[in-house]
């Protein structure tokens, strides 16, 4: 465990300590599924623990829709707003305030991704607004920011990037891969796409594709963005306006979607904001639900960029493992992986529900596939990613120290 | 059953006809729950069947957030787009076209509201935008349209119009209420303000109050509407612009949460909406739900007014039997009610989920009440209220038939 001065914040036990988030440039141009091009490409990442001799002890996390390549540790440079929050975890504010990365409950010594033995490799995802290349870098065409001059862009894509970066930090192979959510659909994809390099993948309250209801919600999201004027087509940058409204109620949808009816009862129940009746307001919140999701909403704008977000929501809706790998056949999809497989779910995860990952353990399985499912019964909906780790650090420990 | 001439709409067996929608002005303000007071007040309403000399056999039905009053029958003056596609249902394009009623196939010659027997009224709701008085109405204090100087509303003020104008028709009391969501809701609330003038009361897909969730969905539809910025703090009206972009997001989320995740898989899946393949098109909607979704939003903002849409929305959140009656008792607010009460919810509905009705069954019972509660196994979501009406039908005629 890394020491800390007295002036720097308090480590907790099994700390990574403070770290500073690194920036790589691809030595090329990285193919995209679109047919384009994108060059340069540069990526933000994060390193945690030792680099083993033999370099056969990394791991790969990757975040979902609004996380960052901090993942764990303090923040050299604390920002504002963490991705932390980017599922609602409110609780933590003090954690927040402090730079913790957002797996940091994960990454560390002693912890599922233990750095005591693993060289645990973080990454900003392609398209982001982290310090990876995405629609607000500078387009290198025109000179200013690509906007939705950005191509397109796949899980693909984004694992396509991952492995030129590991290329080029000289990684040939991976121990493993995991993430939640999308940051699950990445580590299945690299499975499928680079099944000799990858030994051990972990995806969390993921999925092999979205449902109906999944696409829905982020068409929604999406439009929200798109129809603020303020949007500009996607030309706002230096425009002195964003879409902060639209940007608003694209995370007020996600998160509802984050949380379940049951864990929102729970939490909020009815509770009025201000007093024991009602003020006969319109446009002012008047339950604490309300002013929650105006709060963070509120917090979101500030620190994430509405293109990114569309060309994250869109990746994240096209993601099909049947489609893009399997002529529509999920059996087929997945019949060139050959890394284990464990599979974490929630109960009460409607967004990406246990059905999807028991689908997926079920193509596997019939491949002769190594795969394990646990289907964590736990009642704060998508969420419960973040919320749960205690019961998926002992899984997960034991499912990358099992070498058959 | 009425005949219709050779040159309009084909009847079907059982329908009340053509019908013109009738507008009746209150006499004197209505007093409302803030405070304030509202004159004038013009209802607009429907009438189906004959009203009994002794004007006891009267049914008044009562409409959800996007309804007016033309709930039965052929309209005199089709409009171009029907209440009736107000919670999706566009199965019935045809009949849509036809200018239906959005329950006709509820009320008429031998269906579930009688009109062999019964007298049945239907009143667009205060606040509303299809005939009665509401925001988009003249306030006569400025001469122009209230816009957001409408004062907030409640279900009970909703209510207190109708008695309001069913003492102007001369009709004391009535033989039952009904109606579907917020519907329901204004039926429960007669049942308690006035519980000598009603003697069954109908609630389908109803509830109590709204969940957190549902709470937060509707914050997410009304902010979705103010946010934008042709909304101009409420005062659109003359101006050539109207939140049209907001309300569209609106009624996207509003969509989503009448269907249930498996009616939307099952009508959707992951089809694509143009080809066998994506298109890499960030905006331009890539699956059929996406396509679902725009549409639905552009044909519902032809037809309805945002100001309605923002108050009623309010009115809906608002509501709480409890809260309202009981000092936080249910048991206690419905402790004067005297109608007989029918509960009719459905399986999948889980913005109106079934242990709503279960909670206010119980507290009918605790008090002694005479209630009987239909969960309806359905995979329609709350849409199943109108899809569903051949398992309603016989319920709700032995109901109402059934005098102890």
């Amino acid at each position: 465990m890394q020491q800390m001065t007295q002036t720097g914040p308090k480590t907790r036990e099994g700390s990574v300590g403070v770290v500073e988030t690194q920036f790589l440039d691809l030595p090329g141009p990285l193919p995209l599924d679109c047919g384009r091009e994108l060059f340069p490409v540069r990526i933000a990442y994060e390193t945690y623990g030792s680099l083993s001799p033999t370099r056969d002890n990394v791991i790969l996390v990757c975040h979902a829709l609004s996380g960052d390549a901090h993942a764990a540790g303090y923040s050299a440079a604390p920002p504002q707003e963490s991705a932390r929050d980017g599922f609602g975890a409110d609780e933590r504010d003090v954690a927040k305030k402090a730079g913790l990365g957002w797996w940091d409950g994960m990454i560390g010594p002693g912890k599922a991704f233990d750095t005591d033995h693993y060289y645990v490799v973080s990454t900003n995802l392609l398209g982001g607004c982290r310090g990876s290349t995405g629609p607000s870098s500078l387009n290198p065409a025109t000179g200013k920011q690509y906007g939705t001059d950005f191509p397109v862009i796949t899980v693909a894509d984004m694992v396509r990037a991952q492995r030129a970066f590991l290329d080029e930090l000289g990684i040939e192979s991976l121990h493993a891969i995991s993430g939640g959510s999308l940051g699950g659909m990445q580590a299945l994809t690299w499975a499928v796409l680079y099944p000799s390099r990858v030994r051990h993948i972990v995806p969390i309250a993921s999925t092999h594709a979205l449902n109906s209801q999944g696409v829905a919600w982020n068409a929604i999201a999406r439009h929200a963005i798109t129809a603020d004027p303020d949007w500009q087509h996607g030309h706002y940058y230096g425009t002195g306006r964003a879409p902060l409204a639209g940007m608003g109620v694209a995370r007020m949808v996600g998160h509802i979607t984050y949380l379940s009816a049951s864990s929102m009862k729970e939490k909020f129940a009815r509770r009025l904001q201000r007093s024991d009746d009602i003020a006969y307001e319109l446009t002012v919140p008047e339950y604490e639900v309300e002013s929650y999701l105006h709060h963070q909403a509120g917090k979101f704008v500030k620190r994430f960029d509405a293109n990114t977000y569309l060309y994250t929501s869109r990746a994240l809706s096209y993601f099909d493992l049947a489609r893009e790998y399997g002529g529509g056949s999920l059996a087929v999809a997945v019949r060139n992986i050959e890394a284990k497989t464990l599979l974490i779910c929630f109960s009460s995860d409607w967004l990406y529900p246990p059905e999807n990952s028991e689908a997926l353990a079920q193509a596997l399985e019939a491949c002769g596939k190594s795969v394990e499912l646990h289907v964590i019964d736990a009642p704060y909906g998508h969420d419960s990613f973040l919320l749960e780790e205690a019961r998926q650090i002992p899984m997960i420990r034991k499912f990358l120290s099992d070498e058959l």
